[in-house]
């Protein structure tokens, strides 16, 4: 296996070069205080942590930011104390997570203030959306934002698939840079990548399957367990840039088996407080964060539960 | 049949009556103008023809009212509007549709800031969560909003069904005052009845089914097609609660062959549009408000569909 | 409320009465012997139970009859053991259910030969069946079969909801003699009703809102309750006929209450286990059945559980 | 990257290996008369067609197979046929697709009789079911059947997502020898290879996504599009297999282009017509089977449809 997917990404012009999001880019969590505000300084120490960890990019108001629960104020104030310490050593993307166009606007003409490089879009969720309708969202946020706009596929919170029709249309027509593919639907995934003609990021947000994902021509990964280990994401990355195949596989299989966290909380807790909370259970653990309490109404792991996390971190040499 | 069902919620002690919402509450629809922002001067023509209608309360910000659609000004708008015109005549209840708790904390103090009587919520949406932080959303919810909680029941936009139990228990330690049943589950609602000991107000959302939800003890009705025949909704009511149930049968029978405008609109759109575009076309048409724009990104209704829709309240008698 | 919709459908003509089921028409149990065959002793006695308790037809191989998970020589069993012990004194109708119209056509073909009177049958389930080949299916079916076909609305178990449009139509063109409409939803039960313009029978699979759904002008319902009893059911039916709508609620309010055996397996098996376990051990403790074994895979119901059924059955004063 | 993984597979000892399935195994389609009958001297050549191709075993009665749409003497006569003419030169496996255990029992019994190699069952459908019980399913089969089974992963069938942990559980009490994975879900795939102890043969049922799911450890591959072109799929494990991983993911790029002919029927029709109608138009037109005709309710491809299949036909080098 040679590099040329990777590498062929890393050749092209200056200019998509600089349109043309890769890498690692790590959707960041939000840390907070035990009564539940925005956490500034373990949230600028994450932030260090991920980029003293190689990564290439931040994600911030993804859903593994906990977006869904922050208040509009919470998520200025991530806006602000992200983009400020980050200081452009790397781009800062933005998610812009509301239910329809008007309210997407107004999180995007706040973080377009805030300075970031790049927004996050849904297809609206809570309404009865048809597919031209999904288009026209996407049109009119990439009219009026004024930044490269990336669609965000994930259909167990948004209840729609973005189709690689659709998706392959809007970047013909320039109105998306890019897609973070959250669908765990590979196929479909592959189907973008070989239909795309413009240049159009695609970063897939499986955490298990990165590997695979650059092989087939994936761009990057933004990976929710990058909080926990960014370097990680970033060695896998570099060895598959490389074309050492063998080596990537070789650490994707290690982040499969630490990705085991996000499962400690069972059925006793929603999904969402399950996956958060493990990846804030081990952000304290690491010492990154001060507290590792999740928005409401998530329920918190327990002792037990945050000590198998634990373990699974030693098994993967992170503690 | 005699009218013991509905009488006996009218007989109850003036402190429960004043607790216990009944009757006809029509989620109030969001006029706008022509460049989308919300027109106030169409908005309170519409809040005097429903309570000309007779209408007991009113429900502003909720899915018919595009709530998804309105930014926080917007619905700040709304309710400002709603609240000062309507003067204390029918207690208005408001929508605090958001994703997590947080957030519908937010618009809860908005709301209350505002004077409105009474909250509606749904589950948390976009997450994935357990029933048993749903639990926890109401409880949080109803000890800090210090207004009545009524759930919202809505499971094609929520993707979650409210289960009689977990209604019951709510109901039962007093963190709800009530539920919207959007569900189209009339089995489930006639369990909410039979199983509810404290005065625990059951409105169904369902426009063509309020008859028989009535008969079976519900305490009103919250109909989208309310707005374009609020009159028509009081009549159903009133012959019931006189237990005229034919009467209340053949009413609601002109009213489920009215309720077809919604469907004018058919697969060349999302569900939304066809349904929200066609009680404002149908307002439009009845000279209550001036312009039948919905929000972006809805898919207008064409002139042939909204001359259908023009027939359809011809044959209801309302043109 | 007067008697008229019960009535009008007693008072058509002859012929018309003779197509136009109506009335209690439980799908029936299936008893197993403790190794799982068909225990054809107390099926006749099942059937006897059903008839002395005044149904108007039964129908064999629903899915209250597990006929999911009878092999075809069981089905025939089943088929030949209730035809020919209730010899013409009721209609008996027979499920053909299974995936696929060939498959079907088979089933139609036993029950055909078994003298049955009627069909039910779902939409294909498993394949990924577009509405005009629903609309095949039933065309087929009707075309071949040589007998009254009914439609078999259950998105619980087929994940296609039959839209009134669909049932309309092929009501219209003679391909369908009517629903059973297990769906839940009696908006759609209503729009089908009062659109219908051909005789169309239209039978309520749900046991907890039959006194709303005969009120709202269905023609019968098919109580998988009724094996329990039938004489509720039946009781409940006359009351609505004569117009006495107190009495019916009262009758279905009682068996609302019943209903409950259904959930006392909760969440340690599946709905099938639990609903279909429930009939059958409320079956056995009023000395019906033999056994109140159910097929593989479904899980027993143990001990515990089966004396909350009896408590449940005592209380409906059935015990 | 080096071969190991696919190597691994091959070098284990020969009565692992004798039980270890792996490589290229095609779901046969089902060819029929223009009356709908099982068309044996197509399937002979069929067959042959997929044998000169280089496949390592075949499975009828899959759902490529129609199966869904096959009556219980079609089936017979499918068996019959392919494992006649196939004579042991490769292991033959049977599709036993039904409802629940008793059924799939029956299945299982003419399959063994028949002469075939192992069983491929899915979890229970249209019935309700708990995990629980899908474990009790696949044991009761194992336990009777007297073959290796196979669980079929395919959750848009099924309507149940089979988890890791229920396959690695049955995989360790040797109740299942192998998973069929058509869920789409590389992630779930992945953590099954990994979490394997006792060998299991992993397969995907993803026809553009096999050169990732080898390299992740994947044993071999079941596509639909494998009838069409045997040829490119068996290159493209031999390719994996001797380490060209290059090579693999090129012709996986041409086997992707390939795959649009199951769109080409588009919305017109059902995910089922489609697919399985363009495979049986493509060995019409490459002049394997005398027609393409699919099983009643699907609807045919018209002219224009078949047109598109025959031009992408011949770009993949096939006509």
């Amino acid at each position: 296996m040679t590099t040329s997917n990777v590498a062929e990404s890393a050749t092209t012009s200056n200019v998509a070069e600089s349109a043309m999001l890769s890498g690692v880019i790590p959707p960041v969590c939000t840390p907070m205080t035990p009564d539940y505000e925005v956490d500034t300084a373990s949230m600028t120490r994450l932030v260090d942590h991920l980029i003293d960890g190689g990564v290439d990019a931040l994600f911030v108001l993804g859903s593994s930011s906990e977006v869904a629960y922050l208040t509009d104020a919470q998520r200025r104030t991530v806006l602000d104390t992200v983009v400020g310490h980050v200081g452009g050593q790397v781009p800062v993307l933005a998610g812009v997570i509301d239910m329809t166009t008007p309210r997407v606007l107004e999180h995007a003409r706040v973080a377009v203030e805030a300075g970031v490089s790049g927004l996050v879009a849904t297809a609206p969720f809570y309404t009865r959306t048809h597919p031209g309708e999904i288009r026209t969202h996407f049109r009119t946020l990439a009219a009026r934002a004024g930044l490269p706009v990336y669609a965000y596929d994930l259909p167990v919170s948004v209840h729609t698939k973005l189709s690689a029709d659709l998706l392959l249309g809007l970047a013909a027509e320039g109105a998306l840079a890019g897609v973070k593919d959250s669908s765990g639907d590979d196929g479909g995934l592959r189907q973008v990548i070989l239909g795309r003609e413009a240049p159009f990021s695609v970063l897939t947000g499986s955490e298990v399957t990165v590997d695979s994902a650059l092989w087939m021509g994936a761009d990057g990964v933004v990976p929710g367990l990058g909080n926990v280990d960014p370097q990680g994401y970033v060695e896998l990355y570099r060895c598959a840039a490389r074309g050492d195949w063998e080596a990537a596989r070789a650490e994707q299989e290690r982040l499969v088996r630490l990705f085991e966290i996000v499962h400690v909380g069972g059925t006793r807790m929603g999904g969402s407080s399950s996956g958060l909370g493990a990846f804030k259970a081990a952000l304290h653990l690491r010492g990154v964060i001060d507290c590792p309490i999740t928005a409401l109404p998530q329920t918190p792991l327990n002792d037990d539960e945050v000590g198998r996390i634990g373990k699974l971190l030693a098994t993967a040499g992170l503690l």
